[in-house]
């Protein structure tokens, strides 16, 4: 098993960040959230001079074994048919990327397609798609833990090349059936609650997802025979991670876990995102030090999932397409933040009467 | 009095518009406001391929004959000093104008300080401040026209550079006043709740500025011998509109209308350039066509005024700044959702499997 070393940050710069924010050339708390978000960046990186760079965004893609109940309105296959178009530069994570000037790594961590000679993806497949977690562990121990090496190494990457901030995103058609579970079981609320249309499902559509899900949160409780509040610890945490997770997921936990190990900053997308955000923090709190959460998605639950962390979302535009979408367009709003540090006068050298 | 011929956006458009968006790969409806933005843009730019050309940012400066009256926080000298400070580069509209790429014109309209020899200033000085309008209009009659003459022409300058969007921001120690009446005039909201903390007032300054601005709001109702339900009309509006304008204000009104009647995406701020925003359309309903309101500030009332008018803000990060800061930051949303009908594959060359 992995572990991490993931340092908070020095509670004793806090202060000082905040007498510089206090001093630049403004009435006192008038730049708001950006204020807050300064803040947070100064902290974990540890300076009263932020600075982003190389910006970095995953498209991890992966496969779910629980597709095949029928719990998602796209058929599996729109899974590779995508990482194809993101090769070509068509989907709404491309332009995305390319507008806020981010590079973006294609990987496949667990397609059910052959993939190997598509350019423009990195190959990490662990297996074509997980197991169906309604009659067994999405993977195997084994499988886990190769999945959580592939978040480390591709974060090492990026990381080795400059970057400091990462953005996540996912394709893996049905993934909000794990997310759901994972957050009703890591927050401690009724699985119904968590549950929502995914990409578009109708009532019954959604009504059949509850039964299926239901059935898999019923199993997976019996055979390991405990209660919820029971599952709170970091071993039994990284049991339901890897029972119900998507490979694409699994990565996600680990590369935002290894990012915080960095120092580096996390921008967190929607509801999957989050959800892995949560995972990532039921094992190792302190990485949310390094989170910031980019959107609040329009997923059923998503709000509740944020709120359980105390987590304050920059942008609320109702998107859910997933693939790190919303976070990206939350992106301008870290740079002005770090620019407000940087760029703005203070009182004194701006020669201005100081605002009470 | 100036007219202006602003066309209603061609609904003509709009079935082929929302055809274009439903058909772009990503399940319908899922990059939420994004598609409504683009719908928005489409529309007033009567096309299916949007696009965005050398926006621009005026920073319109002026002085408020009420502010003698003691109903701001900061003193009248902040308004030149923040001007001169705009010049250098270290004001918050000066970084979020170099970080999206604005062309920001920095105007004096009528701020009280001789600014005539500060390069990097357009000099339209109508007055050194308005009168106080506790006592008699702030503008003449002849002084109004004026200030619309400087709107107009700084926006026809702006568009033959090719400009298609104009953000606006203001610098007027005082200027939440101004606002405020125009807020309970043209919305029907009792003149308290119109009224907030400005840029940092205590309990006791709100208290004296709601007792200066009854007092005013009184005067001006008894010498126009009228009740609020008889100014809605297009004359008393626009006597309304220079009884308590600021310059900076009156100029951001007409820089509006004459932006519509040109076509051009009009990005508006927070609570004073939303009260002009409110001021143009009570003049020109038709302008809010063009109108993108990019932020929901701090400022009391500012919630209620953009729910007058129907108006749902892109972004909610709780500044008060001024400037047009909060609007500059909700531009780069505007570029996602340009993108977004220019970049993005549709389903049919994507080759992906529709989503329902």
């Amino acid at each position: 098993m992995h572990t991490f070393n993931i340092q908070a940050p020095d509670e004793a710069l806090r202060p000082l960040i905040q007498d510089k924010i206090d001093n630049l050339n403004k009435p006192k708390g008038s730049l708001g959230r950006l204020e807050t978000l300064a803040m947070q960046i100064c902290l974990a990186q540890h300076t009263l001079t932020p600075s982003i760079s190389h910006p970095c965004h995953f498209l991890l893609g992966g496969d779910h074994g629980i597709e095949r109940e029928g719990v998602s309105v796209s058929p599996r296959e729109v899974t590779w048919q995508q990482m194809i178009n993101f090769t070509k530069g068509g989907g709404g994570v491309n332009m995305f990327c390319r507008q806020h000037g981010f590079h973006l790594r294609i990987v496949d961590v667990g397609v059910d397609h052959d993939l190997s000679q598509v350019s423009g993806i990195l190959h990490h497949k662990i297996a074509p798609g997980t197991r169906n977690f309604l009659h067994e562990p999405a993977m195997t121990e084994d499988e886990y833990n190769r999945t959580f090496t592939v978040g480390i190494d591709l974060v090492d990457a990026a990381h080795s090349e400059g970057s400091n901030l990462l953005c996540l995103g996912e394709m893996g058609i049905a993934n909000t059936s794990p997310s759901s579970i994972w957050m009703s079981l890591f927050c401690d609320i009724p699985l119904d609650e968590c549950i929502g249309a995914g990409a578009g499902l109708n009532a019954s559509g959604i009504s059949h997802k509850r039964y299926i899900l239901h059935q898999a949160l019923d199993h997976f409780l019996s055979t390991v025979n405990c209660q919820l509040s029971t599952v709170n610890c970091q071993l039994s945490t990284a049991y339901t991670i890897r029972y119900f997770g998507g490979f694409e997921m699994v990565a996600a936990v680990s590369a935002m876990l290894r990012a915080a190990e960095l120092g580096m900053l996390i921008l967190v997308d929607g509801f999957i995102m989050t959800a892995c955000a949560l995972a990532a923090c039921r094992l190792y709190p302190e990485a949310q030090a390094y989170m910031i959460f980019g959107h609040c998605g329009d997923e059923s639950g998503h709000r509740r999932m944020l709120d359980a962390l105390g987590a304050e979302p920059l942008l609320n535009l109702g998107m859910r397409l997933g693939e790190g979408t919303g976070a990206l367009c939350a992106f301008p709003i870290i740079d002005s933040a770090v620019r407000m540090m940087n760029e703005m006068n203070n009182f004194d050298n701006a020669q201005i009467t100081k605002y009470f």
